[in-house]
């Protein structure tokens, strides 16, 4: 199950359920491709992906930030932000890539992690 | 090998070999993450995607366009731009992905589109 954490006028945050803090920034109007998005949407969609990229680095510390945007079976463009750690089951290959592990990492409270988020995205 | 077919003062683009139009956009300045950047710079790599993007839409007509940064072996932040066709090899899936057919694309002349992308680079 995706759930929605945040939305906005423009904007809505589902997280993808998964061993790793794993976000999808989508805009509430759907667009194709990312060239496609009006240039003020552009902006708001950029500043909520710094402030999503600037959190999960605060509160997770991961070994790297993962963004993507693929939407190949549904196309409506959207972001996915994903901390990546050097012991996730994955790491160093792409959530999508080959696992090479079973995982079993102890990351801080996810709701703590949410209401900070939250408070930086009604800012 | 990984070939250069465009760079200015700030930005440098790679060619990734692959059955499909695949780009990578590198600032000459080494970042972590994309929060990183100075919003000078983060605004000259969303233009260069933004042309890639176009021009790739624009040539060959894919599926889809995919995008994505990573850089978990080197931690150097960089955007992956590919042009995705339905009869790709992995196609729905990522390029990081399980492969799913054998793919025979008959694209057209890699030399005309990268001759067209550099003449809008340099506009």
């Amino acid at each position: 199950m995706n759930s929605i954490i945040y939305e906005d006028n423009q904007i809505y945050i589902q997280q993808e359920q998964s061993e790793i803090p794993w976000l999808k920034i989508f805009t509430k109007e759907p667009y194709k491709e990312l060239g496609d998005l009006p240039k003020e949407l552009r902006e708001k969609l950029w500043k909520v992906y710094d402030t999503v990229e600037f959190h999960m680095k605060f509160y997770y510390k991961p070994t790297k930030i993962n963004m993507a945007s693929f939407a190949n079976v549904l196309p409506r463009v959207h972001i996915h932000v994903m901390a990546r750690f050097e012991n996730d089951s994955y790491f160093p290959n792409p959530m999508w890539g080959e696992k090479l592990r079973d995982a079993n990492l102890n990351l801080p409270s996810e709701e703590k992690f949410f209401k900070e988020l939250l408070i930086a995205l009604n800012k």
